[in-house]
């Protein structure tokens, strides 16, 4: 264990060593770098599809969950689309170096701030062996080091995956350094990780909810956390029937196992008669289970084909991950809004509303890090907000909040530019 | 002591419940709040002045040192200059509601961030009692409630000039709770106060090294800190001589209490013969003692008016606070780039120069929150830099850098305009 943590050490000192020379490297070569891993995901597939086939395999006869394995499995056709993604943000303007709020002062001072890259990022995650590359692309676009510390239920598909990153750094010009790879899974090496506040600057957590308390409880440097997703739709008085019915569909099939999915329907009591019988029975096509409270309930068991549960306390504010839904009645806008409150997670909210002031009142009410009109909480994401990809989705307010792209990456310097100026 | 912790707890879920309405109160309220604030700031100058006697008194009699006594002092002219600032504050924008990086999709959704108070501002402070109005102002602008914790040493004027934002708070509409004063200076509270992370959002510790290290090791929620400030000046061999002199004197000089003040001047070999005898005769009529390398003696010896000390290892990497500067003789802007980046706090770092390479290079590669070209590191103020005031002086690159004015109060949440869409 002693050598492991002097060799944790040594990798967070290369990582701290290379961040410097990363800080004003040209985009040239982070593009570059960006180019040959998106290259490499393609060309080196039968590779990293082997190694993902160990770890599935060992995973499914350890017993994981449906909902892991989703998360740890890669195929072709995901493998194409993270290399899309690492396109995307290889297109993306380099944010190091922009200078921003520049002005003159009165006595000719020139001052603004310049964009600069954060340092040294260490990255703590599970069963998602896209992480690596998600996290690796955005860091090294944005000017910063990394250390990734994968599970070890991905460690096959994270090895093959992070050396492909470090070769494809190498042969673009990156300083050596730059990219840091933890094989040793044990779960101690973790902790030393967390205290390494002189070398890593930043630490995100990739998980389970677990993992993300032990990481904010334990690290010594900032956190930026987020991920879970306890996401409501409220379907207003005003609401187009249609769009409640597709949104609150899409909301909660299209991807059940993610942090964006729908976990609670609200519906307005003035619409519930309508709307609820027509999302039910296209819920009930695609299997979900419907956690419904007293008044839900009565409308709904006229249709005896539906699979209801009576609601418990214990299913408002809970984050499903699979194909249950809670569905509950409420009396106006403002008794959506203090569900939402008491029971949100800060993530992503929708309102479905034809009503100007209660889409207003939402939005400025609702204290969530993505606030929706009248469209699915899928979208909370990286790639479909335009910034490429993401390496994590961040439920605080500090920092960056929802999906963390190159810029959230980043911090600033003011730069002044004097003629010989002193302060009277 | 458990029913102080109980009065405490309920303070922070008043903060709490004000900071929901504060988030989207009318910017008039606010401004209305600011123009009382500095209003009274001048109508009750006997009483404000008269409690500074009181805590004045108090530290004297109990022998502080005079640089505290000095961050303690309030006088007309300082009073002055608060209500001024608090004016200037008044007159920017409120940075809440500002809607940016807006643009529509190709799926035609609109989005967005929108900027939004962070929620409860804790602030724990020393010896300083023009803190309790800058904080009070900036976090009420920015849509902030506010816990006060201000140092025993202040309590008499803390008390008195919390009241009078209390009351300026009320007559202009804020919200119940905005504004929390604790008036208990047990230390004990202190930490409680850092484990209230359901009530308070971000903490801003303001004073010694001492504080300061020991909010960051017990808060259970974010923290911006910083203060302390090793600074340097760098006069590069093309420096203009004139310059460099009146920068260094203005730097050390003009109020060397602070943190901004110069601590280390590092002068190139090439321009050291000429340059450091003429800061030191101008450092001398101030009273200004000199702590030297063995170069840097060599030169001042020749002068034996000169307070020289031979500088020792304990010298670099010092914040004085006072009357005394390190000198060093560098032979090269990679030397003191390298000194910098081994000695710095991340506070203010200048170089004095004509050479458009060396500006650069200096820009680009000291990692500190403000780099300066021909100029004071004095500037280093959130008045001085055009924020109105500051809550601190952050030297952390996470979160905000630097002075911390309104928008480094706020953060955003992501808003969405559809109608309809849904994620395919």
């Amino acid at each position: 264990m002693n050598s492991a943590i002097e060799e944790l050490k040594e990798k967070g000192r290369a990582a701290k060593a290379a961040s410097r020379r990363l800080a004003y490297l040209p985009t040239e070569v982070k593009n570059t770098t960006l180019h040959n891993i998106s290259d490499d995901l393609l060309i080196k597939q039968d590779e990293i599809l082997a190694a993902n086939e160990i770890d599935y395999k060992e995973a499914e006869a350890s017993g994981m969950s449906a909902v892991m394995l989703d998360r740890l499995m890669l195929n072709p056709s995901r493998l194409e689309s993270m290399a899309e993604d690492v396109k995307a943000v290889a297109a993306l303007p380099d944010p190091v170096g922009e200078m921003f709020d520049m002005r003159t002062l009165p006595n000719g001072l020139q001052i603004g701030r310049k964009r600069v890259p954060l340092g040294v990022i260490g990255a703590i995650y599970e069963s998602r062996p896209n992480v690596t590359i998600d996290i690796s692309v955005l860091c090294l676009k944005s000017g910063n080091a990394i250390i990734l510390r994968g599970g070890r239920e991905a460690i096959h598909s994270n090895s093959v995956l992070a050396k492909m990153v470090q070769d494809a750094s190498r042969k673009a010009g990156m300083p050596d350094g730059a990219v840091q790879f933890i094989e040793n899974t044990d779960r101690a090496l973790v902790t030393h990780m967390l205290k390494m506040s002189d070398t890593i600057d930043l630490v995100i957590p990739r998980g389970g909810a677990e993992l993300i308390r032990f990481v904010k409880e334990n690290a010594a440097m900032p956190v930026v956390a987020g991920g879970i997703g306890v996401c409501h739709t409220y379907v207003d008085r005003s609401a187009d029937i249609d769009k409640a019915v597709a949104i609150a569909y899409n909301a909660k099939v299209q991807r059940p196992t993610v942090c964006n999915a729908l976990d609670t329907l609200l519906v307005h009591a003035d619409v519930a008669e309508r709307c609820l019988p027509l999302v039910a029975v296209e819920w009930d096509k695609a299997g979900v289970e419907m956690h419904c409270d007293k008044r839900a309930l009565a409308i709904l068991k006229r249709n005896p084909s539906l699979k209801l549960v009576p609601a418990t306390d214990d299913d408002w504010g809970k984050e499903f991950l699979s194909l249950v839904a809670a569905v509950k009645v409420v009396n106006s806008l403002e008794e959506a809004l203090g569900h939402i409150e008491c029971y949100g997670s800060g993530h992503s909210e929708a309102i479905i509303t034809e009503e100007y002031e209660a889409a207003m009142r939402f939005l400025n009410e609702v204290d969530a890090a993505c606030v929706y009109v009248n469209a699915s909480t899928r979208f909370t994401d990286g790639s479909q907000f335009g910034l490429g990809t993401e390496v994590g989705i961040s439920t605080q307010k500090f920092h960056a909040r929802g999906p963390l792209g190159l810029k959230e990456l980043t911090s600033y310097k003011w730069v002044i530019f004097g003629s010989g100026q002193v302060r009277p």
